[in-house]
């Protein structure tokens, strides 16, 4: 399958070498290929460039948000939150439409400090992942795999043999069904997955951010995740 | 041990019924003790009228917000989070020095619909448990047991073997020690409680209710809760 990724940090890294490992095309979309690849610093969690991580990674294209968009025909946003309309508007509408696009990222805000807390414009009331599908109506949200750290995302058996849990919003039940069919790839189990319902539900799952990154200041480390007990 | 609660609730009978049980001594604070037992209206969530119940639980004493803190040695907020800051005036911060606060109640905020959301003045950036702890600095505050149904706050046994987590939060660790004493009486594992850290944590543990309430709304029962993997 043909997947657009929009984010060349960890979380889109992470996306990309298992779309590859699974036998799928990969086009990562950037503001500006010629500056991502020509940048050779560190970014601030001190991972090396992307340009050195393409050297070893080099089946997967590099193109702008809006080659990505056009290129895939599932596609993944693992932006920065903050940053996430902006690109997605870059990306052009029109190659977002019918488009399943999976949104994995979260609406944290860093200039309170340490943990980051949410951004009021993208929480509480709503959701980046209501947001997202209100300002491009034609494509098919489905907000899953944000309620944890990158590594788990593609491979839930790392920890406690996959039996943890992941949630699914959106609006389009054969939309999450595509997701859920990607998902099982990674090695998601079905009895492992919530669907919380329509888009408005990622309110909740964005919401557990600050609880999870609580958390990761006990855990020391990102393999964590929750399991349901009933 | 002679425990005050302050709400007559469903949270707050919970925790009365537990503690009698359990052989405390319990005195419930309301705002006006008359009005409470003249009152024979069910509240919203359907339950019987204070009254009723405490024909059937009469060891518990009803007395003011304020006789409730002052006789407690442990005191309990189960009070609706809205209001929790005014209750906990009416009671007296006289009353509250150098007592164990156990704050198990949440900033929630109906007036945007169903699910409800969080109060932007105590959430995000906040939560009611610091701001218990700012506005009554002589209080030992503890944030604990928010996270789920009040039937499993006193007796987590009654799902997956007691296997689930309660996050703590609080400056005072002597405090935290005191309350994880009483969790063990309703019987909570040692291994089962996790300490997030200061009082400011109780933003994570706050911010999870509403994908609690979105889980909620899947399960049909709140006798769920999480487990953490690793």
């Amino acid at each position: 399958m043909k997947i657009g990724i929009f984010g060349t940090g960890t979380v889109g890294r992470t996306f990309a070498e298992k779309l590859i490992g699974l036998g799928h095309e990969v086009t990562i979309g950037t503001r500006n290929v010629a500056e991502k690849l020509a940048d050779t610093s560190k970014d601030y969690m001190g991972n090396p460039p992307f340009s050195d991580w393409h050297k070893s990674n080099n089946k997967i294209r590099l193109g702008t948000f809006s080659d990505a968009a056009a290129f895939g025909e599932i596609l993944i946003n693992a932006t920065n939150g903050a940053g996430t309309l902006t690109v997605l508007d870059s990306a052009g509408a029109k190659n977002l439409a019918g488009k399943v696009l999976i949104d994995v990222s979260n609406p944290l805000d860093p200039s309170h400090g340490m943990p980051p807390t949410l951004l009021p414009h993208l929480s509480n009331t709503t959701s980046l992942g209501e947001m997202i599908q209100k300002t491009f109506p034609e494509a098919r949200v489905v907000k899953t795999l944000n309620t944890m750290w990158c590594g788990l995302m593609v491979n839930p058996a790392l920890i406690a043999g996959g039996d943890h849990v992941n949630f699914l919003s959106g609006n389009d039940n054969e939309a999450k069904s595509e997701v859920k069919r990607l998902l099982y790839q990674f090695g998601w189990k079905d009895e492992c997955l919530i669907d919380l319902g329509d888009i408005t539900s990622a309110r909740g799952a964005e919401a557990y951010l600050p609880l999870w990154l609580r958390i990761w200041g006990v855990t020391k480390s990102g393999a964590f995740n929750i399991r349901m007990v009933q």
